[in-house]
């Protein structure tokens, strides 16, 4: 049953050597891997926008300076990750470089920090869509989270598919959202350029001196435009879900990413100038800009409802980069080991699981309002660029390839920024960000936790070939068998703990002297060819008379090597609501005894047959 | 940390012997017993008012000939009860009378009956108390639900912790409220008598005619008086609880109830005609007499809390009588066997455990609305009194004793009113009462559902003492030990396996044949001494392959009877979140096997010391 719905949503096992078959190629990938960069554009612009109009509409202007600095930004991690992708072809990005270059420490800061951003992401991006959602349809508005909740489930469900089966599925509303934009782009400039269109709001010269504009305005300005940057690093994390030779159609990828986004960025911050748009509470400078050019027709929903799937799509990026990451920071042992393992679909089904229960977790948690989250994952996704850059610095010095100097320029300038980038956020936006120094430190802890204790197991289960495998006497066993009465199951269990050893003994407990001298009776007539060790229970508990009984034993044995066994049978019925009629004490009993007396417990299946 | 808990909330065990601490006195007994019968003067004279009234407030002087009639078939019901308590003194109450003298179905026709009607009276005198006590405070209204849920949890606490127990704790209450009633109609009666009094209306003499005064109105309200009468038979159903003599202080325990419930009955009844009482639907009748009486004052406050109490505690009625009878129902395996264990304090606590739980799903089940489930309570109890009493017939005429020709007229009184009153039931409240006819039939079905079962077991399980045990060799064994590498805990295994059996092949399950060949030279190099089989696994499951393995394995073994024991290892982390760091994928692997395979599972535990 369980079997049947599992094939029905996430289809039927791969073998692992059809694992070419979940490969993606570029023109997937750039779907899948760069939803979260790209959906930025339905909001980033935006973010500076509102930044500078705390000022004035007069103050807007600045932001095409300051999304020069964001383009900037952009071509200099843009090329910085791309020679990450070359230096690191089995992925990693960040935690890889970071660890390689400047220690573990800094590696699983790295890594701590993006596997948090990316539950961050996922919860942030489906909200934002839902919010979309229920603006549409006002009667789902009670039910935002479980509607958010639904489409994680979706989403995660697509992913354990299995990556191409969710790429192809996924590509059609990002390209479609890509097309969508370049026409309001081209739209917008051949309407500014041919004088059809009139400005919303007159729009002040470049240069104009503005009162009230400092540096501290502009720092924040900035720093929210660069939140238009997260998602920029997902490609070097996954690698190798790319086709063969899957370093260079990465870098390729990540190069058409970051050109797409570079001119989708400046398009609509251009136009966004030109139209002179205010940002509004109640509508988004991308709803005003395509409402302006073409009207409310069908054509101003079309790209409404595509911005609204890009956001849910964004998403996704989390499912491609999290499983990967969580993979190799396990494959180090700073991860639990299940999240090595590829499921029925060839994806990390652990890795993709873990990150839809966590962001739902945060969804419920948050009732939905993820907004205030948004900083803390840029920042969030800060760290890691910052310090994959710095390791990037010490892999030139320390290796000096040909024309080293100026990759070395390239990671530089991506350093400088990136570390500006973070002394803006935490001067700016502290009182939102603060969290990610308590969170940050206490993964990392985990981390080393969780190291440490496989280090440990290692060591305690290490073999050594020299010495020789030691040797034993069945003699030395001894099996007890707890009996509850004389019955085949019994007899059962006594044939079979002969069978092993022959000192087997038979214990039963009884709540009376008269039931005790019962049993006695029954079992010297019966004859089975085993002592019998009858106790008295005074408080009707079986399990500490026994336990009492076998720790003797077992004091007994341990003095001389021996190994005790207890025998319990299992019964199954054959209807599954007759297995309630009989007590399932047994389990406990022997949880109890294997946990606290170490000692082997052998189960003997007996299935009834009426 | 749970056995604390549990010895917090219910008390230290008590030893199988300390069970004579566990017996009632008559003092307590009555007090536990009878809550159920006494609380009913609280709402008994009341539902025949409102009957009355339908047709008019002159009817009410009928209240005195239908309570006549209550009264003698209360008079029936003690003395059928009692003879039938020295006739059955191991208790067990209608089901043993119906069971031995009209068959089995008869038997559990009553006893399933008088079941269901326990959980219906701990829900339904649980919901009327949570009702006067959000009257009190209104602002706990909205949590009506909730109230009544954790009432029902502190009563279960309390009958978890033994009967004395409660019963000192209960007795006060009920003692006060049999008190205050007597207060009530002494004051009343003196008042009446000396002429100190008024009546609240004018009522009509006796023997006034009244217009549309039918047989079917006082049969219906010769009906409703009768459900003040359940739980009469609680007593007949706990014997075994008394101290000793056992059947004679019960018998005394139940004329003392008989007549303190007629004496109360009656004077509430009289005094409810005397003072000319209309029911109202937002004060009860004996509101509106003690206000009458004593004016609004402290002391009807009193009265009206005692009232709310014994409405709560006539709940424990079906605490005291529930268990005893599952015990009954599962010692001839038509329950299942737990209802036969007795807990740490020498109680029922698998009966009292099951009767708390159903009736809290009942009081959600209905939102705390219970009320409309009083009739179907009325007409639950009357199954079994007109049983017993029938059964009580016919016991008389097989036995014949001294005196019988007296014994039974008794009984064969007790019976035509009880009859008389089903039939009048199912004439004048067929629409509430119906489900009755459903669920009795139902249950029964599930007590032979049950018993089948456990006749099955024991026919499977019989020893035939007359045949040799079988006798058998050691060599029989074939041990297979999964192993994913060579470990410590691989080598115990193994050293385990080999002292059990010379018999015994390794198997391991690789992903690829480079590490099905790895493996192999490995295993080549440590030379343990045992086969080992490698298996490739094409879509990563270990279990598949492992699992036909094993098949192939058991078929062999089969052939020349032999046994297959599957060792696998269990591992114990020194922390418990260290064991989340395991695939614990071991279990289900096990259960698998064991459910299909019919192999012995063993398992060896490891415990990490670091």
């Amino acid at each position: 049953m369980l079997t049947k719905l599992k094939r029905l949503l996430i289809g039927k096992p791969l073998k692992t050597n059809e694992s070419h078959s979940q490969k993606l190629n570029k023109f997937k990938a750039l779907a899948v891997l760069s939803s979260d960069a790209l959906s930025s554009v339905a909001y980033g612009p935006e973010q500076i926008l509102i930044v500078l109009m705390a000022v004035g509409s007069g103050a807007l202007w600045y932001s095409l300076p300051i999304s020069l600095g964001v383009l900037i930004l952009l071509i200099a991690l843009v090329l910085s990750y791309r020679q990450i992708i070359f230096a690191y072809p089995q992925g990693g990005g960040a935690y890889m470089v970071a660890k390689e270059n400047l220690g573990i420490n800094f590696g699983l800061t790295a890594g701590g920090a993006l596997l948090v951003d990316y539950i961050l992401t996922v919860a942030v991006s489906v909200s934002a869509g839902t919010d979309a959602i229920t603006s549409a349809f006002p009667s789902l508005h009670e039910h935002a989270v479980l509607v958010a909740v639904i489409i994680v489930v979706l989403i995660t469900i697509l992913n354990l598919r299995g990556l191409t089966d969710s790429a192809t599925l996924l590509s059609y509303p990002v390209y479609f959202f890509v097309l969508m934009m370049l026409l309001v782009i081209g739209g917008g400039l051949f309407a500014a350029l041919t004088g059809h269109a009139a400005p919303i709001h007159q729009h002040a010269a470049v240069g104009t001196p503005v009162m009230g504009v400092g540096l501290f305005l502009l720092l924040r300005a900035f720093a929210s435009g660069c939140s238009a940057l997260t998602g920029v690093e997902a490609i070097s994390n996954a690698i190798p879900s790319f086709k063969d030779p899957a370093p260079k159609n990465a870098a390729r990828t990540l190069l058409m990413m970051g050109g797409l986004l570079a001119i989708l960025l400046a398009g609509i911050v251009y136009l966004s100038y030109w139209y002179g748009v205010h940002p509004e509470s109640d509508q988004t400078v991308l709803s005003q800009l395509a409402g302006n050019l073409f009207g409310r027709n069908l054509f101003y929903y079309i790209i409404q409802v595509s911005t609204a799937l890009i956001l849910i799509l964004a998403a996704n990026t989390g499912y491609s980069a999290f499983p990967l990451l969580a993979f190799n920071l396990a494959k180090d042992k700073y991860m639990p080991r299940p999240f090595k393992v590829k499921g029925d679909r060839l994806g990390f089904s652990n890795g993709i699981l873990t990150l839809g229960a966590l962001s739902i977790v945060l969804i419920i948690l948050f009732k939905g309002r993820t907004e205030n989250l948004i900083p803390l994952y840029a920042v969030g996704v800060f760290i890691p660029f910052s310090l994959s850059q710095t390791g990037m610095i010490i892999h030139w010095i320390k290796k000096r390839p040909k024309g080293w100097q100026g990759k070395l320029m390239i990671n530089l300038l991506g350093a400088l920024i990136c570390y500006l980038i973070l002394v803006i956020f935490f001067l700016t936006k502290f009182p939102q960000i603060w969290p990610v120094l308590i969170f940050v430190p206490i993964v990392v802890t985990i981390f080393h936790k969780i190291h440490e204790h496989y280090m440990l197991v290692a060591q305690q289960l290490r073999v050594d070939f020299s010495e020789p495998v030691p040797t034993v006497h069945a003699s030395d066993n001894i099996i007890v068998v707890p009996v509850a009465g004389i019955t085949k199951v019994v007899e059962q269990s006594l044939t079979y703990a002969k069978s092993l050893s022959g000192n087997v003994i038979a214990v039963f407990v009884g709540d009376s002297p008269e039931a005790i001298d019962k049993m006695n009776k029954e079992w010297n007539e019966w004859n089975p060819g085993v002592r019998l060790i009858a106790l008295h229970s005074l408080y009707r508990s079986i399990v500490s008379p026994l336990d009492k009984f076998i720790s003797t034993v077992k004091y007994k044995a341990d003095k001389r090597g021996a190994t005790v066994t207890v025998v319990f049978p299992q019964f199954y019925t054959k209807k599954w609501w007759q297995s309630l009629l009989h007590n399932q004490s047994g389990v406990l009993i022997k949880a109890s005894l294997i946990r606290h007396k170490d000692v082997v417990i052998a189960t003997v299946p007996y299935h009834f047959k009426k």
